[in-house]
């Protein structure tokens, strides 16, 4: 087996999650072993991955070159002849405590020194899934949202004590792959991404079940307001940006604040407005309002005309 | 005073959301009137307009054109006077109950029996502003969402008793101008789009507010993965889409409500699933299912790409 370039990165559990980072790490260059007990696994990779491939965006492989890829995909059932050498193993199993702990701490044993070890875990700590491990702090979250190669998105996060050069290499490793890692500072059930998209879908849910909206008008309200904002600038530049003068602080304030009590959601306090307000103003500074707001409408008006080009059969 | 073509739309306040407003109906072949009584509010819109009128999803204006569309704009502060042959009345007053009352209780006694009569109120129900007209039923919500010459929803909401042939009126009017009304079938505080948008972001405060995640870093969460997302297909679709065979239904049952009950939120109940996701099968039933995803990733690819293509300045 030729495991030169890049190196190889080992996919443990090849379900819809496992399969989609390995078409990402394959064109980023990685070769990718596969470790999957179920049976039949390899031909269902080798069915799916090359579509995964054609699905990129930014590239755009021509079939000769998908057939090459294809080449650096490998199987192996055996846990420690497929993890000797890789540069990262990126783990897919079931979201069980007991699995991820057993797993990690075997891991630990087999894998070379240098090898990251990566969970896609959505909901389980570093902390608990390193629990039994003699190095809790070597495993690092690194949860993509689905489908992986095609959604940018990774939320790494390490344990407490996790050793900030580590967490600088596992960024990285994401941002050479051409990803875009954000990095958590604590965990949290969901991370971030997910928890966001919890809270919206459960009140989309709570309106279209008290018959305020059909769930048709409900996407198309999205579809026509907040995705091609939310698309453009995340939703705190957008506050801040909308916000006139006043920046996000005014906006929490004036706006947010109120609508969230009638909605029995807890208000923010005034320490932490004034808090988060000095926060925006650091990050999103006066200077560059001007061009942030520019980009912000430029985004917004080509995403709605790409809606408008084409349509969808659900509009109504 | 030419006041020929489609007719004529009166605004009634010139604010940020006013003047926006001015700048659809003029794209949409209106010419309008507009009525405030804020002094020097003529020079104000006669300079941002040109503005507006350049940024329209969907519109390339040549200079000469915006020219020719700002001879449709008039300004009258006599109400009686501007409303008079109007083919609707779109209010951006102050959100005060007394101040609309007093407003549509005038305007019914002076405009014709055919002009709409419409609120830009982002909170007060139609019910309330119509409260000391001699019928309440003519007042319907059109509630744009910021900026409205740029993106294109429009909630629409009448009264309990509200004329459907004039909901229809009303959803035909916005429709013609190139927008995309979706009706409320009953009103609620914020409406949807804003209690959507205050669910998130105050979910968003929290988790900065908590040390989990910075500005920055959330803002980058939303645009790598539920923003593109979102401007694809609705927040509902999304999940009828990525739920598998279970749907919708499968989604809340598995994911939604569990991660719901660690963050608080109140699950939803069998009945109401069953009902949901028996909903989402007939709007977006099995037949079409490869045909929505796959236009959910073509315009999710596009979106990312163009975000690869235009980087902005805040990446972390």
């Amino acid at each position: 087996m030729d495991r030169n370039n890049k190196g190889f990165v080992v996919i443990i559990g090849a379900g819809v999650i496992g399969r989609s980072w390995a078409a990402s790490f394959l064109a980023g260059g990685y070769k990718v072993v596969i470790s999957d007990p179920q049976d039949g696994i390899e031909d269902i990779v080798r069915e799916v991955l090359p579509k995964y491939l054609d699905g990129i965006p930014g590239r755009s492989f021509s079939e000769r070159e998908i057939q090459n890829l294809m080449r650096g995909v490998d199987f192996e059932k055996d846990l420690a002849k497929a993890v000797k050498g890789a540069v990262a193993v990126q783990e897919n199993g079931p979201e069980k405590e007991e699995f991820k702990q057993k797993l990690f701490a075997d891991l630990e044993r087999i894998v070379d020194a240098k090898t990251l070890l990566l969970s896609s875990s959505s909901g389980i700590t570093p902390q608990v899934i390193g629990a039994t491990m003699q190095d809790p702090n070597r495993v690092v979250i690194g949860h993509p949202f689905n489908p992986p190669h095609q959604l940018p998105l990774v939320e790494v996060c390490g344990t407490a004590d996790a050793d900030t050069a580590l967490l600088e290499r596992v960024m990285t490793f994401y941002r050479d792959l051409g990803k875009k890692p954000s990095q958590l500072k604590k965990p949290v059930p969901g991370f971030v991404a997910n928890r966001l998209q919890t809270v919206l879908v459960m009140e989309a849910l709570r309106l279209v079940k008290d018959g305020v909206v059909d769930i048709a008008s409900l996407d198309q309200i999205m579809l026509n307001s907040l995705g091609p904002r939310w698309a453009s600038v995340g939703p705190l530049l957008a506050g801040h940006l909308g916000g006139g003068n006043g920046g996000l602080g005014g906006i929490i304030s004036n706006i947010l604040n109120h609508l969230a009590q009638s909605m029995d959601i807890e208000p923010i306090d005034d320490v932490s407005i004034a808090k988060i307000a000095a926060m925006a103003e650091e990050v999103y500074p006066p200077v560059d309002k001007a061009y942030l707001a520019d980009l912000r409408d430029r985004r917004t008006i080509q995403i709605i005309e790409m809606q408008m080009a084409e349509c969808d059969s659900s509009e109504n």
